[in-house]
Parts: C-alpha cells; sequence; structure tokens
C-alpha cells in the first residue's frame, strides 16, 4: 500500500523553555524529578520568574520524533494545537523548517478582558509551553503548562493524512487533555479502518498512573507498536519483574519496544527478540528528548523496510545524537550521522 | 565615589533566532557574511520562512554584555526596549534571571487594526529579534529588525540608574534608531556631570560606515573607554595600517581596546600598551557574543580594581566561553570559570 507519509503523529504541541537548575531547588519548588507534571498558568508564571536564564526551542514528545524522522530523510506529518502567538509561530516555523507537514489550524482568538499576566493577555490560551530543568546529571525534569494544546480536537484529526500515513503514531500525554484523548481515539479509528498501523508511547511513569485501564484497553485492542521505557512498561502492568512486563507487552502489541537509557533497548514481535545496546555518548549533556529520538530512529528504520535490529540501531544513533546536547530535536541532520555511524 | 551599579548598558533589546546555514544560502539571500544588517518586518518574516529550525536566546549586544557581567558576579543595569509580547517576556525574564537590573517599560500597545502577519498582530511593532545565522565556520551573519527597539527614547533613559553607575556602556547600533540616538546623546551628558565614565563600543563595521562622522565627534569629546574590533578600528579611521588607528584611539579616549579575535586584543591607556593574547578554545562553534563578552569581562576588571592586563584576561576567558557554544550569552557562571582559569 503506497503512502504519502510514513508517519503521523498526533501529541501536544509546545516550546521547550529549557534552564540548568540544581537538585535542590528542584525539592524546594516540589518539581518531580525526571518525571512530566502538568501546570496550570499560575504555577508557569510563578516558576518562570523562578528558574534561571533559558533557551527556547520547539519540542513536544511527538513533535520531536517527527523532526527527527524529517532529519532522518524520512516523511512525516503532524496535528496539534499552538495559539496564533510569537511561540506558536516558533513551534510552526520549526515544522515546517524541518520538513514536516504541519497543517493543523491555531487556537481561535476569543475576545474576552486583558488579562494581567503578560505572558497570556491575548484571550484563549497561548502556546503551550514546557519547562525543562535539566540538573547536572543531564537529568531533565519537566513542568509542562498545555496552554493552547488543550484545544485539539477530533475535528483536528485530518483523516486522509491519517489514511495516507503507514504508521499514525500518538503520545500517551494525549490522554491529559479531554479533547485530545476523544481526537486520539477517532485517529485510532481512522488507522484501524484503512488497515494502517497504529503507534503508542507511554511518554511518562506518571502518565501511565493517570491512565492505566484506559492505556491498557487500547495496547490489548488497538495498539500495533507499542514504545515505553522501563519504567512506564514496569508501572503499566504494575510490576518489578521487566521480563514479565516485556512479555505482556509481546502478548499485547505486534512490535514492543522497551528502551533501557544506557542499557539499550529489548524490542519483541511475536516470538522474536531483539536486544539493541545504545549507541556511545561522549558526554550526556541534557536527557530531553531520548525517548522521542529514539521512537523517530526506530519508526523511520520500520517504514524503509529495515530489520528490527537495524530499526532500533537507528533508534539508538538518533537518540545517543540529541542527549549529547541542550534541546530535544537533532541538531545536526541524523540521515548523515547514520551513514557516517 | 560609591555606586549602585558597575555599569549601566543602554542598547537594543533583542530576542535572537538562532540556525544553522551554509555560505551558499548567505549568497542565495544576500546576506552580508560576518556583519549585522538592518531588515524590516516583511524581509525578516520572509527571512524567517526560509531558515532552518532555530533556537531562541535572548541577545542584543549590551545585553550580552550586563549578562556577561552579572555571570561574572558584577552589579550591572541596563535599559532597551521590548514588547509585552512573549519574545519581550523571555527578554525580561532572562536579564532578571541573571541578576541584571532592568527596569524599562515595555512599548505601549497601540489600537489598530489587526494585521495579517502573524508575527506582528497586535499593533505596534513587537519585540526585535535578529536572525543568526551560523555558517560551518562558526562565523555569525545577523539580520536583525529593531522592532520595538526603535521605540526607545531618552524619556526612557533613567538618570538616577546612569548617575549610579561607574561606567556607562553604549552599543554603537543605538545610532540606527534615531530616537535611541538622541537617549545616547542625553545618556552621555548625564554621565559627564556626574563624571562617571562613557564607553562606546562601535558595534559593526557597516555600523561604523553608516555613522562614522558622529562617532568620531563623540569619540574625540566624550567617550572615554572605546571597544572596536579591528575591522571596525580601521573603517572609524579609514586606514588599512592597524597602528596607525590604534595610535588615533589612544589619543581620542583614556582607554581603547581593540580585540583582533584569536589573535587577542590591544589594550591602550595613554602611554601604556597591553597585549592580551586570547583564551584557548577547545572548538570554536558560533562566534557569536566574542566581542559582547569580552566587553563585559574588560568592564569587569575595570571596576573591581585589576590592571589592564587582568580585565583584558578576563575578558579574553569570557568571550572564549561563549564562542565554544550557541548563543550570544554565558552557558556557565562566569566567575567560577574564571575561579577555575
Amino acid at each position: 500500500m503506497t503512502s504519502t507519509f510514513d508517519v503521523c503523529a498526533i501529541g501536544n504541541a509546545l516550546v521547550d523553555v529549557i534552564a540548568d537548575a540544581t537538585d535542590d531547588f528542584l525539592k524546594t519548588h516540589k518539581i518531580a524529578k525526571g518525571a512530566m507534571t502538568l501546570i496550570d498558568a499560575e504555577r508557569a508564571a510563578v516558576l518562570y520568574d523562578m528558574i534561571g536564564p533559558a533557551v527556547q526551542i520547539s519540542g513536544g514528545s511527538a513533535g520531536n520524533t517527527v523532526a527527527g524522522i524529517a532529519s532522518l530523510g524520512g516523511k512525516p506529518a503532524y496535528m496539534g494545537k499552538v495559539k496564533a502567538d510569537q511561540l506558536g509561530a516558533i513551534f510552526r516555523h520549526d515544522m515546517h523548517a524541518q520538513g514536516v507537514h504541519f497543517a493543523t489550524p491555531p487556537a481561535p482568538e476569543k475576545r474576552q478582558s486583558v488579562k494581567p499576566v503578560e505572558i497570556d493577555r491575548r484571550g484563549g490560551a497561548p502556546t503551550g509551553r514546557c519547562l525543562i530543568l535539566v540538573t547536572p546529571d543531564a537529568q531533565r525534569s519537566m513542568s509542562t503548562y498545555l496552554g493552547a494544546a488543550i484545544e485539539f480536537t477530533a475535528a483536528d484529526v485530518q483523516p486522509e493524512v491519517i489514511r495516507e500515513s503507514q504508521i499514525t503514531y500518538l503520545e500517551g500525554y494525549l490522554f491529559d487533555p479531554p479533547e485530545a484523548k476523544k481526537a486520539f481515539r477517532y485517529a485510532a479509528k481512522i488507522v484501524h479502518e484503512t488497515e494502517r498501523r497504529l503507534s503508542l508511547t507511554l511518554s511518562d511513569v506518571f502518565c501511565v498512573e493517570r491512565h492505566r485501564a484506559e492505556f491498557l484497553d487500547l495496547i490489548k485492542n488497538e495498539v500495533d507498536i507499542l514504545f515505553a521505557n522501563q519504567n512506564e512498561l514496569l508501572a503499566l502492568y504494575e510490576t518489578q519483574d521487566l521480563d514479565k512486563a516485556v512479555a505482556a507487552a509481546r502478548e499485547h502489541c505486534a512490535i514492543s519496544i522497551t528502551t533501557r537509557s544506557e542499557k539499550g533497548a529489548i524490542i519483541t514481535r511475536g516470538a522474536e527478540t531483539v536486544e539493541v545496546p545504545a549507541a556511545p555518548v561522549a558526554r550526556v549533556v541534557d536527557t530531553t528528548g531520548a525517548g522521542d529520538l529514539f521512537a523517530a530512529g526506530f519508526l523511520y528504520g520500520l517504514t524503509h523496510g529495515k530489520t528490527l535490529a537495524e530499526a532500533g540501531r537507528i533508534g539508538a544513533v538518533a537518540a545517543a545524537e540529541v542527549i549529547s546536547h541542550y534541546g530535544p530535536r537533532p541538531q545536526v541532520q541524523l540521515s548523515k550521522l547514520l551513514t557516517a555511524a
């Protein structure tokens, strides 16, 4: 079956605001280390006031993944909601500049009284942002203000794009905004009607805790390709036994990928199991985007006729690149890096 | 004479939008390599559409310098104009987060019909930005849309801050917006009334070409501490003979600093001459901010009782840090770096 796109991803469209922080800072401000915590506009403003000088880079988990696929030479599409504001323009530019098809209209302007918060004075929520604090151990701790991302609805799902994509990739984070969850379900329905493949990433341990029952239902009945890191998979199946968790994922999904940081990844497809080592990194600077870029590499490989082992290796190379610098998206052309590797 | 601030800087307040580019791209789009070119809103929008995925970091030449002084442990103040928009909030946050006194009110909202350009739809110019293209040789080529920065006027100069600053530092770029030039002159007047010191950086060769006569007048009559790179100084004095240019600067200003990239810097004070070597850099990634950070280190040293040679060394260390990564501001605490150096 021919397709216009390799992968269509749907996710919360966010701009990352990245700053260094100490472990003490995380403790003082009650930020869960290594996790993603949802915050409201007020908390976002307070927290932003506290953090050091920052760098702004387009992010969003699934957004990073499609940026990676494009950087590898693939043909990705993306759906997600920004506002028609400066951060939204940044997000949109970076998608188009990277070669990602992205046509979701911005959230509408709403006429309402001007709020006193500088960051949000035009009515309606501004483009969402993720405050990422990087500790000296290169771990990232994320506080996400979803903003306009919560206005993504089923009406934003473009059925023709999903029908024209080999794989539709959904981030677990989409289960946080209620309307996005409906969009998620709608997208899954189109995928199955078209006999395309549906892929899900579990996104975050706390996200799994929030939505375990629904995730399990999806995974058992609808998901073809499941991405999780070790902790997310253990949380999903409520076990401390990785073999048991991987066995469950193997049973539930045609393909499962469990990433384990420097220990590499375990990939299953039916009875087949492939272990992929992590690619070497001279110095780990910021782990943001590691999982997103592993998924990018793997999905690129899978949609380009590679074996599981080869697809896993591409994922490992892409992940290694992104953790060697600040920011969640590749800084070099990954296709060239791959040729060199 | 006691002072609240070491240095007060006035400059065009800009957010940098940094992307990689090839030399061919610069040629195709007629971007002067290594220089700063002023562009209008339309050209900014067109150029932005062309460039690759970008990173957004607070910038502005004098803004970078005060950020560096704060990072060294000094007490700087800044004056410059942003809009009350998202980029303006980023600029303001980064100044405050770095410990820079910055109280210039944002440019006022103007009620006018909504424009179709997404980047500029609220009426009045948005926060200015500098599109910085970094070529593989680490050279940066800048296209600046001044935006709200042109709305900085003499009324924005806070005389009490200038009176309370040992040195007032002005960027040559301020001569581009007509109202800022008046503000520049007004600030200079206050400096002299208070018997503080006035410092100027020539900013850019083309900037020197645009304003040579006025710069010469200022330098002969008002500037105590002059910063220039070699090419700017040669352009100012319309000579190819560096010795001659340095001799003229020596005659005109109490202190002159001529930076020469990897060849270090030449500092003069009356009959005294000090040559400072460049600090070693493992790999030059992006030269943006090199001059700004040299000025930061030198001004920090000068306002903390250091010799010319010591002040120059601090400048060299600060410049070396900033060219070792993307972005125009330090990524590490410079005071710690200095202790280690």
